[in-house]
């Protein structure tokens, strides 16, 4: 397909990537940001803009990564005729798109992105929707094109996910963080964990989390918990942290 | 070597399968539970008991691997003589074995464990105490002939590195698991988070997981904040996990 890629970050990056690599033709490229612009559509072989009304009319498809504050004022200043737009947020209904288009979709893929780290697109789970069989099966297939986990969500469903989502990837790596900053007072390497964490990622992926839960929490050790909680007194969010995690594990666990 | 395992549960069962894989002896096992006595010297080929005064004499080294608040109670009905005895958990000081034997250290894999599922424990950090360097030595030798990664941590360090593992092993589980609930919610399944957590896992072990922090609680957008909090309002435990984790990571990253 021929994609104008709207947004330069992270996601776009990947997906631009990866939708060039399995055959697609990127267009152009916007950003306001015109180094992002610049650096993304060179990756791409492709043109750039940073005004709006500069954007293409040649693609087939309009792909719209930016930020979900940016959304509906970048849309504003468009013309998109009756072509195809998808975003690609799990935060945003489908609907912020229809007053701008009547060609309309989601094309959400569900992963963390850098744009330093390479993954294996093959296997992200795509989420699509589209405000008609048409425009579904237009996604589906762009979709299938680069991955063979393709799913449809709609948007109630989309949003649960995107919450789920905070807990299982930005949240889990706060508290990696949490544990990093911890070693790192009593100098110890935070290569350390590695093995525990990725074991323990392993373990959710092959069985299910609730089943598998260990730890002092579980039967509410308080032993264990108290001494915790006093070598956290001094860092009173963590500690915070600590108290409502355990209540929790242990509230999940005594049904 | 010639080892008795106190204790049956999970860390002992896939310490004694390693140590039997690597070529040492496991004389006996005792758990107070005759079930889990008798299945894991079944595995390790080796003696069992459920009488703390019916341990074997023959060990050259004793490994506790009993529940922390059974420890003392255990031991204090042994009578080790100058055996070597090792306990190997992360939370207790290595001086509870002191008034127990003159020979004595601490032998503990940082890693979370299932009786069904095999981890690589070449790669598992095993971190070692001792009251002398004759028995630091035993315990270094014992180490390196089940894993690559040995290393000295003394009591203080190793408390820290109980509560950082209880952050990012236990605590991140419990995520998943509310993870998990959430989608259990709108009928969706669990395995489409997976490549999120494996990544996100597999990040953090590459980066430094406070560089690679992303989400909507690093600039605190409001927007998306505000939306997930009354998603999670039915939930309320959940709903100040969501609270005190976007507050954390905002805090954190402000500096």
């Amino acid at each position: 397909m021929d994609i104008v890629l709207i947004g330069a970050g992270n996601l776009a990056t990947r997906l631009g990537l990866r939708l060039r690599e399995c055959n697609h033709r990127i267009v152009q490229v916007y950003s306001r940001t015109e180094a992002s612009a610049k650096l993304l559509a060179s990756l791409l072989g492709s043109e750039w803009t940073t005004q709006p009304d500069e954007i293409s009319p040649e693609g087939q498809l309009y792909l719209i990564s930016v930020s979900d504050k940016a959304v509906e004022s970048v849309l504003a200043q468009m013309n998109f005729g009756n072509r195809l737009v998808a975003h690609t947020a799990g935060s945003m209904p489908m609907d912020v798109l229809q007053p701008f288009t009547i060609n309309y979709g989601v094309f959400y893929p569900l992963q963390t992105f850098s744009k330093s780290r390479e993954v294996d697109f093959a296997q992200i789970p795509i989420c699509i929707e589209a405000n008609s069989p048409e425009n579904l099966e237009i996604l589906h297939k762009l979709g299938r094109s680069i991955s063979n986990d393709i799913r449809e969500i709609d948007t109630v469903q989309r949003r649960q996910l995107h919450l789920s989502a905070v807990f299982v990837c930005n949240f889990v790596n706060h508290l990696y963080a949490v544990g990093e900053e911890l070693l790192k007072e009593e100098k110890i390497d935070f290569d350390i964990l590695k093995p525990l964490i990725s074991e323990t990622a392993a373990k959710a992926v092959e069985f299910s989390p609730k089943e598998v839960q260990t730890g002092p929490a579980v039967r509410y050790d308080r032993n264990v918990i108290d001494k915790h909680l006093e070598m956290l007194k001094s860092h009173s969010q963590w500690n915070d942290i600590y108290k409502l995690m355990s209540e929790s594990i242990h509230q999940l666990h005594r049904h």
